[in-house]
């Protein structure tokens, strides 16, 4: 039996002593976040994930869930617990007072997010989903619909999904055919196949409201003809009670790797009823407001379950017994030496507590930069921070998910041959985190969107609101004593990065496959390099106070920089080496040359 | 539904192409090895695979073995599959004609192995571990024993096991407790718990012999004072015919990740008769006389695996239709291209085709190897072969594996969300492939092995074996026109191995913790130096034939070769950077530092 405990000093330490609540303080309505309310959330929410989330996790992916007839069945213990994050207000932290939320930073949703996910990211998904559809509907609906919806949304009464892929169509949007007629009376009928919906049927809440994008009749073909539509699993009367079923059906649900316990559903809608949200024909702009917080939300996803997992092989690496330490034996009094001595553990564990605490700090960083895009009262700190947030998304998607994949492999390796068997928990942390690489945009699609999107975006507006402030770090920094064995490196990484975007941003104006050819690699460099001054401004923090009380704390912040610096943070080298290389070798090679041979 | 093509022509060219038949010919009993013999054989197993082996791959997931009482049902399908490969003797290419196998080089029994494991893993295992308990015994059985048990070996009426682990120890085999007594009349009794075991139970032959190691009365403690024996499930009379069972009871099966076919078995010995195999309290190198072919086979299974995967990754990114080619449309007829257009699916296409061909470059050279240790005329030519064996036995186990499961991965990623459910068999390879990494040593434990044994091995001579022949062709071909793009490239990383393995060795001598620090790392950095230095070799043989009937395929190893050398060694130098830091990050980090916070 795997066990979870919340990671509530860590994120304390980013979001207190890294970045500081007076970010938050700053913010329209930020009087309220005190430094004990703070305090009071992470310790009630972490112990919510602990006690209540965490235990249905095993348990869930056993039994999954269950299609009988256009219904289906959430795994046992499922209601109670939907029942319960409804109740404690955990699933609606940053929706608006004025429909009944508590209007706090999206930063702290992030923070419930990490700790719900790491707990059970099956469940999750459910009230996870229901914001995204919170965020769409409160920013583009019309006031009529809003009133309709977002209080019982909010409540937890209704839930919500995005239906947007077709068999046929998933990354290209613009062949969807799912159809939308008026219906004369102001709404429209909506018919077509959608498949791979989360949430998209299921037994937790009385109402689901589908966020659907359709083309209406007579629109453009392609994107630009794509309109979004609110279909409710059963219609809501003037009165706002539930009226009669809607004409749309769950006509099965997929067999998956993992997220068993959510139920990932084939939606018929047949003729149903939908409401149109924002103006017709820009559905596929008005889906990104909700994709783009979904992305964040998945990279947490992703770093949630690598932080449990991670959990789990240290402390697995601590009582495991097994061999001796090389340099002589440790422990004489035990039959072996726990294998936490051995280097190769070590290095094992070492790599998934600092990838893990990098990816903290980077989702953070974001979410508050959200937070300052949204309520800050300058105008120009919420354009940069909004410009920061667009750079940063894909990278926050793609690399906490590759990297948070990569982080529960390694937890089972630690394992050995017990972490392959069900028992101990870890496989299912692997098919679990499986998934996060793939949905709301596969990696691939952020490293393009990063690189053919956010880059040459505005003149490399986007890009300036990071390039801007790294630059400003080095040379602030160039004679500080306790960066001295960082700065260096961290500036070598930067011009590796500087160098790249400079060749291939103008190599991509007269040749877009080397964008394409670049681009995950790119990411995957830009994320390391991001990381690295991070660490560097962690250091500043933790350095003077590796004396107090939590000296294994603070000083283990400074290995663990140390550690990114001189082991993980040498791949930039040869993703540059890579990119460098450009795209010839890959568009030149002849399509009858793959094979099969 | 995945499909299988067994990659005959490819096998081909490395087998007779690159290294060439003489290589075989030239050994004892080596006249048989025509190329129409080769050619029949990659025909017939590959066919076998396709047609009977593969069907049962997804089938045999879904249904899994089922345990009762003790006994073990295979999944629907496997006992006549097993028939029919005893019958054809595809399991026993390369037993000894004197106990009825066919005497074929190990090198046939490699690639029918990688199309076996390719097409259903879980199967090959039933197989695999007879070949391996076969070698065991052949190689250290007395005469009796042999006469015994082996004709019923080869003929697939008993298979056989590897009891090993206990519940407490895996990789540190002297805490081992199974105990071994005389029973006065030449035997022993065996007893003790086993956990693990591969084909512990099953219903597919006859008997099943399990070759366990364990600890005698009165042998010293440690890897020292254990033995091995032959514990048969049924007791075989004098006359050959089975007797009364033995005391070995399978308690349970796992379930795992993966391999859902094959039985992972508990197996209690209470008392069991068993016979000494070799002598007493030599067990451990009897055992890893199976166990360094296992690693060899573990390696190749990792292989087919990624193979199997890549071209159903293929296949689908051929069809798939979405989006546009970003230097425009390449197919105005579809609804839109194909997403083998795109660069960042090339990239992907193109690190599996090119990872998959140079480990089957890396494996069939070490069968050969194999086969020249065993049965070259020349002792020092079985000595050099030998040496260049146990040096690379680790990297094809740990190297083949961690790159196969990770292009298992990507593999999956191609298909996006339809990789990620169960109907297009794309996850069952992941899950799969997973074991790979862990059994039969970690692949912590191979780069251990590589680096703290096969590394200083007499006096660097292991080594030698293969820095010998890469200095060779590095001089000799300095001024190879075909070579001139690359031998700059190869002669770089071959330096970079040179110096890490003497910094290490020389770290090493003071301080252990410098190899344990490295090993991992070292490994890869081995192999990537190993597979250019093949990569070069098959660009010579490719290079004359560009312009055959064949030209897709030479013109594809060419173009492969230069995306191994553009994208994919540079990895080395992130590598080199990360091996040369040195143990003490990871050694000096505090425990206590770890957290969890």
């Amino acid at each position: 039996m795997p066990s979870y405990k919340a990671p509530i000093r860590d994120i304390s330490f980013v979001l207190k002593e890294l970045y500081g609540l007076e970010v938050l303080q700053k913010l329209k309505g930020g009087s309220e976040i005190t430094d004990d309310l703070i305090d009071a959330i992470l310790t009630e929410v972490g112990r919510f994930c602990e006690n209540v989330l965490f235990p249905l996790n095993q348990t869930g992916d056993k039994e999954g869930c269950r299609y009988e007839n256009g219904e289906v069945r959430t795994p046992k213990g499922f209601k109670e617990a939907y029942n319960s994050i409804v109740e404690s207000g955990w699933a609606s932290l940053s929706c608006e007072t004025e429909w009944g939320g508590q209007g706090l930073p999206h930063t702290l949703n992030t923070v419930a997010e990490e700790m719900i996910c790491a707990a059970n990211i099956a469940f999750g998904l459910y009230p996870g989903l229901t914001r995204g559809a919170y965020a769409l509907l409160s920013r583009h609906g019309s006031e009529e619909l809003k009133k309709k919806f977002l209080p019982n949304m909010v409540k937890g009464k209704w839930s919500g999904t995005m239906c947007l892929t077709e068999a046929h169509c998933g990354t290209d949007l613009g062949m969807l055919r799912t159809k939308a007629v008026p219906d004369g009376a102001g709404a429209y009928k909506i018919s077509g196949t959608k498949i791979f919906i989360s949430s998209g049927e299921h037994d937790l809440t009385e109402n689901i409201l589908h966020f659907v994008i359709a083309r209406a009749e007579g629109a453009p073909a392609g994107i630009k003809g794509i309109s979004l539509f609110l279909v409710p699993k059963f219609i809501v009367k003037g009165d706002g009670s539930l009226g009669e079923r809607n004409n749309v059906q769950c006509a099965s649900i997929e067999h998956k790797m993992g997220i068993k316990g959510s139920a990932t559903a084939v939606m018929n809608f047949d003729g149903a009823e939908g409401y149109l949200v924002g103006e017709l024909n820009e559905g596929v702009n008005k889906m990104f407001t909700m994709m783009n917080l979904e992305r964040l939300s998945v990279g947490n996803q992703g770093q949630g379950v690598a932080d449990i997992a991670y959990q789990n092989a240290l402390s697995y690496a601590k009582e495991r017994l097994q061999g001796r330490a090389l340099t002589g034996v440790k422990f004489p009094d035990k039959a072996a030496d726990p294998i936490i001595v051995h280097p190769d553990v070590r290095r094992m564990l070492l790599t998934m507590k600092t990838y893990i605490e990098s990816n903290r700090m980077l989702a953070l960083w974001v979410a508050m930069e959200v937070d300052k895009s949204e309520r800050s009262e300058d105008p120009e700190v919420r354009q940069i921070a909004d410009d920061l947030v667009h750079l940063m998304t894909p990278i926050v998607k793609a690399f906490l998910t590759d990297v948070g994949f990569d982080m529960t492999n390694i937890a089972l390796q630690v394992f050995g041959g017990h972490g392959y068997i069900q028992e101990h928990g870890m496989e299912q942390f692997v098919r679990d985190s499986r998934i996060t690489q793939i949905y709301e945009g596969t990696n691939g699609i952020q490293a393009l969107d990063l690189m053919g999107r956010k880059m040459p975006a505005h003149f490399g507006r986007y890009l300036r609101a990071f390039f801007h402030p790294v630059q400003q770090f080095i040379e602030g920094h160039q004679n500080t004593p306790e960066l001295a064995e960082f700065m260096p490196l961290l500036a070598k990484a930067f011009g590796r990065l500087q160098q790249v975007t400079a060749t291939i941003a103008q190599k991509g104006m007269s040749n877009p496959n080397e964008i394409g050819a670049a681009a995950t690699d790119y990411l995957h460099l830009f994320a390391h390099v991001a990381v690295a001054y991070l660490w560097a401004r962690a250091v500043l923090v933790a350095m003077p106070k590796v004396n107090s009380t939590e000296s294994a704390f603070y000083q283990g912040k400074i290995d663990t920089a140390r550690f990114f610096y001189q082991k993980l943070l040498p791949k930039t080298s040869s993703l540059f080496a890579s990119i460098m290389a450009g795209s010839e070798t890959l568009m030149k090679f002849k399509d009858e040359s793959f094979g099969p041979f």
